[in-house]
């Protein structure tokens, strides 16, 4: 199937619903949002001409681990090359080191892209990103000058070590061990596991941040330092020096993203140096999860939109049956279950998607806005609205690529047919960069606190907002989801206010509906974004006009209806497995 | 991990929900409840023993086409074996063809046990039943006394043939031709596919079910006949003879069930013999259709039960992160949202059990009740269950896998592991034997109508009653389930007027919504049965007490308190598709 970049929607929901153009200005200047259709067609068309046809072919021949270390599968180092070539590294770092300077939205946006047609290779830039954004934040002017150039440019690439056998969610448990060498360089040793092309054929370099404790480092999360480790050695007038003592010595074999490859890395005394204070590594890595994290939720989303199309393709294509109107076998897009399932999954996408824009609008602003009270309140959007970004589009992401093979019949089940593909791809998401239960967790521990309450009260008050607006339109359709929005938002409130209160009073009890709670927020939120599109929508007109009132509308009438009945879920469902253990566990 | 027969839960539910002590009589006289256990410990001991260490190996290792055709994987041969000496094939099969004659609902608790512990092998089994039930039902007394002793002893199997690649779920569209040669037999040519076990080593002959179309036959699905096709002819004395023209041609790549064989089956004027009369393929297949397609609910159970398992095994063995009470790091069992993942996944295949064991108790009583009245209402029951029981498990046995993945974290990921086995492996269920789109139409257009309405409306009586009950206990728990029971059978009685109506003045809208009416149904019905289980529960006491309060109370507080709010999305969410479609749809 041919990939598209729905690029009608991508610029929809980043001008009409997140409303990206209030980032032009001072802190963007060479930001238009005129740029954005052009960016987006000529990203497009690297997806839709170059990356989308290497998916299924990556995907069967998978990543290769030989005597020389990692090689991409066939057509991949070309590809990536004309990525590089295409500047597409650089569209959101900032000028001085070779970058666009344009708002990390767009880069997001552009980034959708790729994941859609191509999970396995988008996963390549968005961990060199990742390191860029920790070099420019807490590199030395050495490393910055060394490394971020060649990062910036795609030259290079890079990768985040964080995971060993025994410390997965838990990163405090982490083991391996950074001794000083006398010359400012340390020397690290240890086992990392689930490194995203930690070794690869289709750069000269790759630079690796790694996690790792000083001798005589405190015990658990306080004891741990940051890294960079190339994979060769740089001198100091920027050429390749002798290889560092890195290696993979291991791929998983996995679901999915075969194409991408999964390292065991082994640090056998490599050079490396400290980047930012010693003991300060978590803070550092925390400083890129915010954008790594919400990363993942569009990698949630591209997948997302790919099993759309995929499914709607199929759904033109494909007969059986009959139906009104058409002589002979109908295709199945005629049949009301059939269309049932791509609004479902098409409305979830453009949700999800709205959320992941709407955060990285935040973001941007957060670093850019006017004033400091504007960049306090985006940064609280931004904190607020991560998580939900994550894991409520990552979560979709499976459930959208589950629909997708559904609607492909016994054709989903084989692996020739990109949707089965999807739905093992897809499968990932929720797990890495912080599993999806862990972003719940952060969402009623940390985020609800920040600020009094004030980040999840401001985003209950826009919602509302919304309502109201929906309702002073008159229009019977738009009151109908008015309502809806305002009853889902008064759920959302209740369910915030218990567990504001259950964090404080009872945290496990406030755990025990943490996930629960993130998926709530996340239908309001989304239910919220999609009817701001359909206001905006009724002004600009068009096709969006007729697609975000279906969109909009289905989305009320399913997930916004349901959400009051969620809350006692939220609220009494951990009464069931709090005291229990063995009686409701156990099996014989 | 060792999977485990879940013999409390499934004594449990057998007799105190879905009451199979009312078998018990004339129907089946070697039947008696205290056969339960016994049975049950026995197929545990192949199922935990023989079976379940296959199926990973199995999964490696796959099926393969040689050129003297299927050959299973290791160790297949030797557990089908052992498998057809236990006499597990016979055990509801007619004692006159050498079966024990007990009710197919404890034969169908023992496929749920092969089921979870490899679903690739039970799916032999699994075929074989529906073989020897057409068969029973409609063979010719030759053909019978032909097959029916070797298919029910399991010393051959049985394959269903139904599937071309023009007809999938429209199977009037099929082609394949059945040309009489004079002597009583019909020379059948064409292609199949999707045949499951259609080729193997296992089993010295396989009987193969094929549909076909006679010359001049009707068009459509009125001129659709039925065939029995042996891969090797039987002489008159029993004895083996020719091979027959019938050979797989080809295997499917699948995303799971690698162990079972998915064939391309070439007839080349294969000798075959009509099965009941002609141009009656399609009654002949619809008897035994409800049989097939609960089988393949409990097949979402099983699998479900064994992700359930493997995950509660891991949630006890990994350690990450501290809790209360636990010196160093905590089994993550310990933590909240994983408990309430568990909970969630235990509840749902204990709901999911107990309406496919009512529908099976239903269709042993529609055949076995002591007056027609009763059969009559024995079968109302299982046609409207028969489709809830399919869909709604197979649905939960892809959720619950995913969840099982989840509680893995990135092991869930790895191929090495069970859960990301049978995350791959439950994808199928929800396709075939009917896809449950097809279910849901199947309940909105045909079963909903039966009797007037009758079969829906006593369910709902059933529900309430529940409902009635529980509120008379005056235990607080059992009150505050209750009212969620009744509120969801409200639910369902509404969102039933509304379908009934649709179903006549707009056929469309109805079955625009009817997937989520099943989802519904599926709920309130699986909610109904839980807390039958607690009333039963209060009385035996045991560990089922504890058990069952928590699963239902769980259950109550999360599924049944949505039922309320889904009602919108079956009336009303249609609205938004029916109409739009490029604005909607299409992608630029």
């Amino acid at each position: 199937m041919a990939y598209k970049a729905p690029v009608e929607d991508m610029i929809f929901a980043l001008q009409e619903i997140a409303g990206i153009g209030g980032l032009e200005g001072d802190g963007y200047p060479e930001f238009d949002t005129e740029l954005i259709a052009p960016v987006l067609e000529e990203a497009g068309k690297l997806a839709s001409d170059v990356l989308a046809p290497l998916n299924q072919t990556g995907d069967a021949q998978g990543a290769q681990l030989t005597g020389d270390g990692v090689v991409a599968p066939h057509g991949f180092r070309d590809a990536y090359k004309a990525f590089a070539e295409g500047g597409w590294m650089g569209l959101a770092a900032p000028a001085e080191w070779g970058g666009q300077g344009l708002p990390k939205t767009l880069a997001n946006a552009v980034l959708e892209l790729f994941h859609g047609a191509n999970m396995s290779f988008g996963l390549c830039p968005m961990l060199s990103l990742a390191a860029i954004e920790a070099l420019v934040e807490h590199g030395s002017e050495a490393d910055r000058k060394k490394y971020l150039p060649k990062l910036v440019s795609g030259e290079w690439t890079g990768t985040m070590n964080l995971t060993e056998p025994q410390a997965g969610s838990d990163v405090g448990a982490l083991k391996t061990k950074a001794v000083p060498n006398g010359d400012g360089s340390y020397s690290v040793t240890g086992q990392k596991i689930y490194i995203t092309w930690g070794d690869h054929d289709m750069a000269e370099n790759i630079i690796h941040l790694v996690l790792a404790r000083l001798p005589n480092a405190p015990e658990g999360s306080k004891g741990i330092s940051l890294f960079v480790v190339p994979k060769v050695l740089v001198n100091d007038d920027g050429s390749l020096g002798e290889r560092n003592g890195v290696s993979c010595i291991g791929l998983e074999k996995k679901i999915g993203i075969h194409a991408s490859p999964t390292c065991v890395m082994e640090y056998d005394g490599s050079q490396g140096w400290l980047v930012g204070e010693e003991n300060r590594g978590l803070a550092c890595m925390f400083t890129m999860m915010n954008s790594a994290r919400l990363n993942v939720g569009h990698e949630g989303v591209g997948v997302g939109e790919a099993a759309y199309q995929t499914a709607y393709e199929y759904a033109q294509e494909r007969k059986q049956g009959r139906a009104e109107g058409v002589d002979g076998p109908a295709p199945i897009l005629h049949h009301a279950d059939v269309r049932r399932t791509l609004t479902t999954m098409r409305a979830n996408v453009m949700a999800a998607r709205a959320i992941c824009f709407a955060c990285g609008v935040a973001a941007d602003a957060s670093e850019t806005a006017e004033n400091e009270e504007s960049r306090e309140a985006a940064r609280l959007r931004e904190d607020l609205l991560t998580p939900i970004a994550k894991a409520w589009s990552t979560d979709m992401g499976v459930e959208v690529a589950s629909q997708g093979v559904q609607i492909h019949g016994g054709m989903g089940f084989m692996n020739e047919t990109l949707a089965a593909q999807l739905y093992r791809d897809a499968r990932i998401a929720p797990i890495y960069e912080g599993t999806n239960g862990i972003q719940a967790i952060d969402l009623v521990g940390r985020k609800l606190a920040l600020a009094d309450g004030k980040a999840m009260a401001d985003m209950i008050a826009e919602v509302r907002q919304t309502a109201r607006e929906a309702r002073e339109t008159n229009d019977p359709q738009l009151v109908q989801i008015a309502d809806r929005v305002a009853a889902a938002a008064d759920a959302l409130d209740e369910a915030t206010v218990w567990m504001v209160a259950a964090m404080k009073e009872d945290r496990e009890k406030g755990l025990s509906g943490a996930t629960a709670y993130l998926d709530l927020a996340g239908d309001v939120i989304g239910g919220h974004f999609l009817t701001r599109g359909v206001l905006a929508a009724r002004k600009s007109g068009g096709v969006m006009r007729g697609r975000m009132t279906a969109l909009a509308g289905y989305f009320a009438e399913t997930s916004l209806a349901e959400a009051p009945g969620r809350v006692s879920g939220i609220t009494r469902g951990g009464d069931a497995f709090l005291q229990e253990s063995e009686a409701l566990f156990g099996v014989s």
